[in-house]
Parts: structure tokens; sequence; C-alpha cells
């Protein structure tokens, strides 16, 4: 009953990247509003044949505001993945590719636009009182435990301890991304990076020194997903979407530093879950896979992930990536050809689909020789996560 | 490629119905987990099988939170219908049934539970700063629009004058709800109600008296959702989703009383989009339908909702509803059997989808004689709303 193969994206409209709060005037739905009409020039569809809306994280602009605010005359279809924080991107996609296998919509745009307020920032300490409701924030709090950069910081210091991953694993990550990024003019930071710029740059969260840590900034993009079927009479060669998963496991997240996990929880990226049931429904295995986008809030994240979805075994993320083995050339899997989260732009991994599709179009400044299988990951974040494979 | 038949609801659960305010200081997440262990009990699944989350109306009891607080292991598929009000909540069951058909999850909850704050109504002008960033309000507001109640009242005074459905239309609408719930032990209000008490009771918003007014309360529930094949081997006798469908024209709901609407939009309840969709998937006509479960946060909008769905022409709402036509017994169209929002209780809705479920397994405190097929509405609000066809 999957949508293997059933749906495709079809267009793809990104905003100008901002730095973090440079948009927050701007209004939203003039934000998409420009990202949309860049994909749907691309892709060769009217705007009225827009019909369902998907979103993730909470989202504000609902489709009560958001239709008449676009000239979109009906809405068949509408819903958010559950949860906030940036695990549900792929999410967002595999939503819209079961809406439109079950009949409900027929052109769904998925979107998003980050507009850092002035008062809050993602990767502050959670010290306001929105987040003061949340019985698990109680149990980190006390302890000093207050920012995304610290939660993440102890899985990956859990993984150097059990398996002997080393800084210059981390490092060899952020070099590698930087390396793509600046092959691509639109990403932000573009300047040379060597291990020992790395090794030298500061401690933010042991073992996350600066150049670990991923951009914060502003702006957003809009992805199209339509039918197969449809699909094949648009401007744009199809991207195939092959399989979607969503979720993790419920110790893995909120849950991440109060509860006894685990050790095999305590040292993953809390996509193995994910994982299997991805590759099950796509019928592909790790060795199929062309070019992989890996959420990266924090490099050592990637490596966790390289375990997860099976690239190699867990613990062994840290030699897997070293000598170059996530470049775009001749690397043993190239890993965030655009430059990722961390040196292209942070726009909770919006634009690692945007670079798969790139990819499997043939159109990256990185581009991998005969890409034809992708796979797209959200998060680590809360619960849930969620990943795509696509295909050309 | 639609999941006609394909899923099936296998168990409800709800918690006590609660005033306003009553049950605001009980955490959800307890809530919740009370009336998922009466879904579970009655289904005869086990907690371990749970793998998926719907709810809608930016619901906070996100799966990061909530998988652990139930003790759910692996959540595999979790989403929310986009946007507020309870336009949603057949909706909610629709994404479930789409992602059980994806093949993305197995045992889908879907769920909401309302505690009305003290310093908030959902009743309640919309005067909130929270609400002034909704640039259609400042459209509404320096008129003195300010309030569900007087939105809603401006569709079926105009209904009043373009058709002449008069108010002893909407107390037949109250009248025959109260009825119902008079049967029904859980409802809240059960003394006797005459077409005289209604034509007397206070004018709230011109159509609207009292009793055209729902009830505002505390409580919710789960709707345990899984698959045909799953469902066969249960406690219950399945009650299949034959068709799901949600949304609506962009330029009903928000644009309510800003826009030049049509005029056949603007004397609807916005649903006509829908109902078309609706009975296409389930290839059903309304003459199949058997009982008719019609959200009815005020009168008025029951009789908007029977044209819509092709009960009866456009304009002959009110004539329809004369003479008993919504009763159990003996009427044209039974509606609302348990006694609606206006007289059971008001929980967005999730007591409508309650008693479709009980009308569809034989019990009913108003059973209508062999039901066969069930209509649920949800909203009309903002967009989107949504609705269901079930069978037996």
């Amino acid at each position: 009953m999957s949508f293997k193969d059933r749906t495709a994206i079809v267009g793809v409209g990104l905003t100008p990247y901002g730095k973090r709060g440079e948009f927050f005037d701007i209004p939203q739905s003039d934000q998409i509003r420009g990202a949309l009409q860049i994909a749907l020039t691309e892709s060769g569809l009217d705007l009225k044949e827009i019909d369902g809306f998907c979103s993730y994280s909470v989202d504000g602009n609902d489709p009560g505001m958001l239709a008449p605010a676009l000239g979109i005359p009906n809405v068949c279809f509408s819903n958010m993945v559950f949860g906030g924080g940036g695990g549900g991107t792929c999410g967002a996609i595999a939503n819209a590719a079961a809406a439109i296998h079950a009949g409900l919509a027929e052109v769904v745009m998925c979107f998003k636009i980050i507009t850092q307020p002035p008062h809050m920032r993602f990767g502050a300490s959670y010290g306001s009182k929105a987040i003061a409701a949340n019985p698990y924030s109680d149990f980190h709090r006390p302890f000093g435990l207050i920012s995304p950069v610290q939660f993440m910081a102890m899985l990956v210091r859990r993984h150097m301890h059990r398996f002997g991953t080393r800084p210059e694993h981390l490092a060899e990550v952020a070099v590698s991304t930087r390396a793509h990024a600046s092959r691509n003019p639109l990403a932000l930071k573009r300047g040379p990076l060597t291990i020992e710029d790395h090794q030298q740059s500061r401690m933010i969260a042991d073992p996350f020194r600066l150049f670990d840590c991923c951009q914060e900034n502003d702006g957003g993009g809009v992805i199209l997903v339509t039918s197969a079927e449809r699909a094949r009479d648009l401007e744009q060669q199809p991207v195939y979407i092959m399989a979607g998963a969503q979720g993790g496991s419920s110790r893995w997240g909120h849950g991440l530093t109060m509860q006894n996990q685990p050790e095999d929880l305590y040292t993953s990226a809390g996509h193995k879950h994910l994982a299997d049931r991805l590759y099950k429904m796509a019928g592909v295995a790790p060795e199929d896979v062309d070019v992989a986008l890996l959420y990266d809030h924090f490099s050592g994240l990637v490596i966790l992930q390289l375990e997860d979805y099976g690239f190699c075994k867990p613990g062994e993320g840290g030699p897997f990536v070293e000598d170059g083995a996530l470049s775009w050339k001749g690397g043993r899997l190239p890993v965030n050809t655009h430059g990722g989260n961390l040196s292209e732009v942070y726009l909770l991994g919006l634009t690692h689909i945007a670079e798969a599709v790139r990819q499997l179009r043939g159109e990256s400044t990185s581009q991998v020789e005969g890409a034809e299988i992708a796979l797209v990951t959200s998060g680590p974040s809360n619960l849930p996560t969620s990943s795509l494979i696509l295909r050309r």
C-alpha cells in the first residue's frame, strides 16, 4: 500500500538566505509568495492547481490565512508534522506524498519560512516562559543543560567515550562540508577551512567547537509535490519519492538526558528505527545511495547518522569520515554537497531537500556523477525526526 | 488510489465531560492516558501497538512529550491538521487513514483534550494580543465583529434574508438536538426544551438566541484507527472509513466578512466543495446516509450544512428541518442523535465521531434502526473544515 514512486517533487523555490533576524520584518506570506513563484515557474504548474499545504514545526501560516493571501482558490488538504524543531522537514514531504497517494489532493506545496525574532533564538538557552511548561526541562535546567548544542554534545561525547571517536573526526565533517559550500555561490560561508582551523576554534559545548555548530539564518522555501502521473507532463525531470519515514523512539529526543536510555540509543542520532522502515519502503540498501544530505546542526550528529543509516557499523562513524570520505568527488559517500546547515545556510534542513533535487536533476555545483538515489534526513532534534529516499 | 474502506475506527475513549475550565488543572497527558485506556480496552489493542499520533488545532501534546508520558515505545507517524478551531476533527481521522493506507503506521491514535484556561475562552471576543497579528481581524474588529457567534450569525442572517429561513427553523434544530440529549445519560443538558422556550431565550447575536449556541466544555478523547485487515481481529465491530475530505474555499472562513464573497458561498457553511469530494470517494449519495452528525456550534449552521451536503437544495434547509425531520425516530434524516455540541457537550466535535461509531455499532441511546452509513462533519469555522463518511 506504500506510496513508493507514486509521487514526485516537481518544483523548488527558495528565498534569499538572510542572517538571523534579517527578514523578521518581511511578512512570511510575502516570503512564501516569492518562493512559490520560483517553484511554480520552474515546474510549469499554475498557482490555481495547488490544492494542499504541508508544513511542520508549529507553523503559523495556516491555510485560512495563507490560501487567500496567495490567491489559491480551494484547499483540499493541509497538515503539519506534529512537533517542533527541524525534525519534520522530510516528514512534511512524506505527508504530502501520503495525501496525494490517498487521493486527498493533487498538488501540495510544502513550505517553511524562518524569521527569528529579536527576543528568541533557536540556538539559545531554553529559558523562556514558553518552555517552562515542558515537564522534561525541569530535569535538565537545574543542571545547566539549557541549549540544543549542549544536548547534542552529550550524545557525541558519549560516542567518543565508547568508541574512541576523535575531535579530528568532527573536523572532517566541518571541513568537507565547507569545501562543498565553497563551490556553491549561494552559500553564506565559503572561506577555506582546515582541520587546524577547526581545532583552534573556540569551544562551545565540549566536544563541539565553533565550526561544529550550524549557522542560524532567516529564509525558507517551497517544495511542490504532485502525482508521478502529473509530474510527467511538467517542465522539470521529476524527482520521485521512493520512501518517507518519520518518528523515532520515545526514549530519544526530549527524554535524551533524563531517562535510562539503552546504550545503543544514547550513542545514536535516533534514526535507526526510521532507517529500517525507509529502506524497506524504498526497496534499496545503503550501498545504493549515491549522495546523502544529512541534517547537520552539529557536525558529530552526521557521524551518528552515518551509523544509523547503515553506511558503517555502530561506532565506526569516526573512521568512516576520514580521508575525504564525504567529498563530492571520489568520496566513499558524498554528504551535504551544498554545504549543509554548517556552511551553506540553516533553514531547518529545507535546503537539504533542495540539494537532493539538484543532485538528481544533475544541477548541483558539486554534482555527484550519475547520482540516481539520494537520502535526505531531518533532525535529529525532538521526536519526530524524519527522512526521505528520492530518485531520479 | 483512495483509502476507501482500507481503514477502520476500532476504539473510542472519552474523558468525563466537564464544565469550561473544570479540568484545567489536570495535565492533558493524564486525561489522554485515561481516554486511551478506555479505547484500548474496548478495542483489544495493546498500548505498545500504537505507532502514530494525529491531532488538530495546534495541539501542544507533541509526540516527543506524549510518547514517553504514555509509555509508547516507537512512533512511526504523527501529524496535525493545519489550522486552529474545530474544523480539523474529522480531518485528523482522515490523516490517520491516509498514513495507514500509505504504510507509514499501523495503529494511530487520534486525540484532543480541551481544557479552557481562565484567561481565554473559545467563544469570547478575539481581543487578545495573540490575535492582533491576524491581518484579517483588522477588518472586523473596528466594526464590532469580535466573536465566533457574530461571524456565524452573519451567514445565517443572510440566509434568512435571501431564502426566508425563519427563527422557528433554528429552534427546530435546537429542540430536536435537546430531545436526543435527553435520551443520552452522558449529556450535560437534558431538560426539556420547546420551540417557545427557544424563542423566549435571550438574544446573543441576532438571529442566534441562547439555545442556538453550543456549550463550552472541558474534556476530550481518543479514537483509534487501524487497517481494515487488523480491525477484523479486534474486539469491536469495525467502523470503516469510506471517505474523508478536508479543506474548503479560501473565500470562506477568515475571509468571511471582509471579501466580496459570491452569494452562494456567503449563504453556505463552506462545505459544498468538501461534500462533492467526500461523496465521490465514498461512492455514495446523500440519500444513502442513515444518520448525520453535523457540527453544531450554532444551530443555523446545521441548516446550511444540510444544503452543502445535498440533503436539500440551497435555500431549502429551513423547511427541511420542520416537523421533526431531524429526529432519531421517524425523521427524514436523523441528526446529532447524541445531543450535539448544543446539548450533549462541546468538545470540538469529537463526540460527533464517537456517536457515529455508536450508531454504526448499534449502541446509541437514540439508535437509528439499521444505520449503515454515517456522515460526520467538523467546523464550519476557519479553513480547513473536514468531514467523514463511515460505514458499518
